[in-house]
């Protein structure tokens, strides 16, 4: 068989591949990555095969050497053949086999199932992706921690219902990114290595093996650096609710850090901004500087809940010991889910790193809701001492206030108040440094984690 | 502008499109078609705008010429060039402008705005895809009608909760799909020629169109054949929404009508097979013939959920007067959506054309329930009377016999059912053929308004 | 059966049902509704079933009498009792014959299945319910019809991907909410006007009806005021696809909507608030005004997209004749998905109602992108007299100037801008009035448009 | 506050509940499970205050009697008042500070935001849930373990794509569902240990707690039996994700072995019945018997994935650092997830344990589909003597073959293959007791590890 054309190296659209495919992982789970995989395990069949006694040596040699070369191989001829056959694994042993020659073609695939070769392949090419994920989320938690570092005692609103509440740091806010970057990468990195070798051959049984099964399996998880499972797990889908349920969250992740820098963008807010030369543009407003990393960063993001509700809602559910229709259902979601969520990461990384912080704005934002910073500091103290009710209409009444200043006057001319708050000790409650000191602890604290495990890792 | 790469004629995974990407609607929301659809878009608003006395007729000439011709234009290098503006217009504008030359190039998309282009090109590909999958769907609901004629009175079992209830007819059974397959089209159609125009230039306020934006959308629309809104929906997206219900709606259905036909065609169950030459094999079990066609409809029809829940969760939030992620989302999603209702609907309509049924088989089964196709008529004719526990008692007691006979000996030696019962009507009442009566008019009612529908179309 | 407790007339959580069940909705499908809906059916069913003369009238009469009161029946005690038949229908089929006591007592039910009594029960709370969502999105649409008419000439800042854009009017933003609520009025009771009856028996072949199945149907179709359809769709899920499919897209409509209100609301935008007295507080900053009725109407909304993928992928699958867990699955989905949109209906006509409009503030916001209004039309207007990337490229470097003033100075620098451009009309093309007539027509046009349907309807 | 009504002590629907809300599971989500654990939260806030010398000790004493007793607090009560602020532990507070009385109730609350009551009352209703559910997971191990054990040698038809393949045993098939189970439980177990405190006061900095916030949250995590987590997670929702994924997994696998034991028990397979007094009868068909347990188990487990796709889709982009909207919808999703899940795991359990295995329907359908258990070994040894594609014509054409005999005699009629296979030797490979010697010690092996960890557990 010749190739009528070049397997296609990046997977999904060209055309909004820019914005939605960003990173190395459109490559990573192409159709000649997957084609790539399909050959690397047929290989590795034939020499545990061999290693097993099931199969000639030579035969495996032979079938080894063919499979190193994918260009022989052309992806969309298997794939029209994969109609008949309802999966392009015959297509592609039936090419193997030529490929191999009349000795050792016979030995092509000897024990397997469709299903083994193409969900062992699964797990390699989401291996290699997760492998470039993993770095992409490392990067933006090397980022948010250098951003934690940078503004570890910046002020900034503190936000709840998008609403200035009190003050926080933009250090304590970008530990916040690091913190659950790190978590998503162990996450992420125990899922990778756990993926495991699918081989079970018709069923399940491992028939087929005479009773070599194990060992041909043992030998294979080994070549491939797959982890060998219990039992097959064909129709046991837990690898793919793993890698579903860890990019699902690391989706969320990364969506949840690209609206927070698209909010701190806004025109009004214009707390960061991504400096790129050449991005951002817009094609009738030239005035108009848009956060392109983030936003592509939170649209790749976008697209992997919807994938992960096909894996858990439709693949899950494999009828007996092999799916009508569930398994064949993951075969683009997979991937498009794997390809999603790394653009998402690549771009959040770019995002971060081009990030332009205005302290000054954002301390000049944080004048905008007046002594805010200081008031539940106060409401606090007088709690206490007043009971909740009384002091929050105290509070309530004097933050009608626009400035701290007339705030603090309006406290100090009740009697209540007083007799409970110094002057002094109002002014320290209002001053904005002290609410963030725990803030400014907490980012040292996940910063120095960061390090620390990088360090190690 | 050259084209490193030719434009992807067909989207999705080759190596798995044989399974999941069956119809020509592959290529109908290819790059390709995309790169089409841009261009038309562009060439109808220079058109538009030279009507409307904006830009000179010369150079909307001009620009629609240059828009004829796709292969100048490469989506892989606008593609990577979407990453700096955050979508390929910018490049297809700056490329078209090459193409179109000094003179008319400054003219190119006067007073719209990307997202007037992608939005309008985006209803231009489904468009163009609806009416492959409105065929396919016609064609489904032709198979099953010609089903239903053919196996008018064909007893075979009813199943609920899968268990044999009472006897329906394979007509009946047909006629349900047929019905189900008619009102989707109608759906679809009505969605189809609803589909509007996007134009509103930078937030929707047609504001560079100096006053004649309504004449420009008005023409636009004429010429694209698409509908023209009261007002733009860039950030309402109801038209998505439309679509999104509509193909969800007939993946539903599709799914629906392979599982039923994967159940039938169980090894135990045996009553339809598919018969195609060269198809169903397996790679280890030659013996083995699999209804290929239903479980790739049904593979396919099962990735639609998940991308409507995207369209519905996260594109329908769309920010102000463009949304930061949320748009973008769609680009993949809507037409990877499209693409497997499509492939579904190609592939039941092949499942249903080529579906043997064993009418043998399906009486045969039938029996295997025993009594039970009359034991409802019994029982409620004797609830009336003996009110219905007792009824469903002596029902019960008599069920638990395996044939018909027994059953029928049972219940008549109970003095109680005799008092109600006589033989001559128990016979009447276990007739398979008076439980179906009904059946066959519904199914004649169901095929003649298809008939009827299919003539007026 | 004597009821142990009182069915509850709120479904849902009560002690969140302040934000997450507003409005009469939640009593509309609780279990007291569902019950009264079961209730009416088996009513229905024995009306029409005398009609046709398939029971006494004196027994219908007794069944339709025994079903008004349904404080008799306990929906606990049924729920119970459903675990050994699969549903809750047999239980009260039991409850109602020992309401009717022993003569009429055996004619209840008679010739239906549970799934016919659930599901056409199913579709009259849907009914019920939609009815006040359509009430409450008509006040949605009136509300926001009165926004924009109050503010129709109001400018504010357009903004995209969350920067602002240029110009256009608080009126037209507002049109856009309308003429979206508007549509998703005419979809919902298209919808809520088709809903069916579901009369079929055991398998749908209404073979229990002695040939007067058709008969039945219509009757009772008319009586409980739903539409007759051409076949019983027990297992061709339509109407439940077209019920979420509207449900899904009116909550994204009202997420967007709530979500503009949000944005809008930010402390550093400040151009809304809700003025509701006693809404919005902080449990610990007294300072802090939360727009309470657009986040809990966001968040309502935000829960109708998995309920919908639900009803879409789990949901429509339903295998032969009655489904082994899809249509059971169903039974709490659908109310969800009605109360939660539901709420957020109501929850958003209260916030648009409340709604305080800051126009000095949008009129100075709109002052932050400097010159941003015009700088698309001068753009605009030098594209086609300089080529597009000269004209891109003057008033680029002239943006990077904050105020108009200096922009306007900056341009005119340049020989170029002068030689195509005199001060006069680049004074019109900055005027920020001038950009937004046409969002004053559209916005016009929407609310005579939504006036006109409010008084014809 | 009196209550005016008493808490709803389940949560859901009472009429659908004997389906989908099987277990105590649905108490452990009702409105009084989280009233308990709201009161929880905030009494050991006050504990760990007083520990830290916030608050005074008799304060804390007071506070937490108060808690003590929820039987003082209306959960529809303060679900009304939730609608003024947003959330109902403002209302909570309150009636909690009346409670408690003049002198301690000022101390009520003190230093944390609503957020971290709710966050954390979650995480304990979730963990006290989970309990329950990882019980049942258990339970359906072990009862899948059991039915391995006592059918390890019974062989049955393996199938693929919902046809028979090869043979496998039941005990393989159950063992597969074992060690699924067993490895849901692990994740499941490891996500409940991991369930963290949520404290960080109105930002997450824990500024009110002057300096002793760690203390504070180190107490509490140690008296509510929470992890300490390094910094609060109120936007960053991991937690959340991490449960979902779990959950989303769980659902998945208890939906396939409920559909596989469904698929068994079909009429015309008949493998497997629920034997269960009262259960799985019919309202109109009364010699049916429906696998009422598997099926309330999938219709169960049905509803999972959607409410994942909510918590992975919605919920994770939280703004800032409080989300306006994403967060509220977590309330009622979070708890349906856990309910539904719990429901299925525990019908699953049921039908397991009332699982009637029928030995002799199993091998006589495995007979069906004629020498194919056999058929596949054949194939393997011809392949490599003669290369698979004349190995697999001859098999394919014996295969037409009814008979294991037919397909002996028309293959050794061959001279290929008598060259190549004695009648001896075909004969082993006929014997299905042969392919199924793998099978036998795969489950061997599951079991083992099973009783291995429940010993250790």
């Amino acid at each position: 068989m010749r190739p009528s054309s070049s397997p296609s190296d990046r997977a999904g659209s060209a055309l909004f591949a820019g914005v939605l495919s960003r990173s190395p992982v459109a490559e990573a789970v192409s159709d000649a990555a997957w084609l790539r995989a399909l050959l690397d395990v047929e290989a590795a069949l034939a020499v545990a095969n061999a290693a097993a006694g099931l199969i000639p040596a030579t035969a495996a040699t032979a079938i080894a050497a063919a499979c190193r070369d994918a260009s022989v191989f052309d992806p969309r001829a298997l794939g029209e053949q994969a109609a008949a056959a309802g999966n392009p694994v015959l297509a592609l042993v039936g090419a193997l086999e030529v490929a191999v020659g009349e000795e050792g073609g016979a030995y092509v695939h000897r024990g397997a199932t469709s299903q083994d070769i193409i969900d062992t392949a699964a797990m390699l090419v989401t291996k290699r992706a997760l492998d470039l994920i993993v770095d992409d989320v490392e990067g933006v938690a090397d980022e948010a921690a250098a951003l934690a570092e940078r503004h570890l005692r910046t002020p900034m609103a503190g936000r709840t219902l998008m609403q200035q509440a009190v003050a926080t740091t933009f250090g304590r806010k970008a530990a916040g990114w690091t913190a659950g970057a790190d978590a998503c990468t162990d996450r992420l990195a125990a899922v990778r290595d756990g993926l495991p070798l699918q081989l079970g051959g018709a069923v399940g049984t491992l028939a087929a093996f005479e009773a070599q099964g194990s060992a041909v399996a043992a030998r294979m998880a080994e070549d491939l650096q797959l982890t060998n499972p219990v039992l097959p797990w064909h129709t046991i889908r837990a690898p793919i609710a793993d890698i579903a349920g860890a990019l699902g969250g690391l989706a969320g992740l990364l969506g949840k850090i690209a609206g927070d820098v698209i909010l701190m963008a806004q025109t009004e807010v214009a707390e960061v901004s991504e400096q790129a030369p050449g991005r951002g543009g817009s094609s009738t407003m030239p005035h108009k500087h848009n956060p392109v990393a983030a936003i592509s960063a939170r649209a790749s993001a976008m697209r992997a809940p919807g994938l992960v509700s096909t894996l858990l809602q439709c693949c899950m559910a494999q009828e007996h010991e092999r799916a009508a229709g569930a398994w064949h259902a993951e075969w683009e979601t997979l991937p498009d889910l794997v390809r999603c969520t790394g653009s998402a990461a690549s771009w959040l990384r770019e995002s971060l790193r081009s990030l332009q912080v205005d302290e000054q704005r954002m301390r000049a934002n944080l004048q905008l809701s007046g002594p805010s910073a200081g008031a539940e500091a106060v409401a606090g103290h007088l709690s206490v001492r007043l009971g909740r009710s009384r002091a929050h209409q105290l509070v309530a009444q004097a933050s009608a206030a626009i400035t701290t200043a007339e705030f603090r006057a309006r406290l100090l001319s009740h009697a209540d108040v007083r007799g409970h708050l110094t002057a002094e000790y109002l002014d320290e409650l209002l001053d904005p440094a002290a609410s963030i000191s725990d803030a400014v602890s907490q980012a040292l604290a996940v910063t120095a984690a960061h390090h620390a495990r990088r360090a190690g890792s």
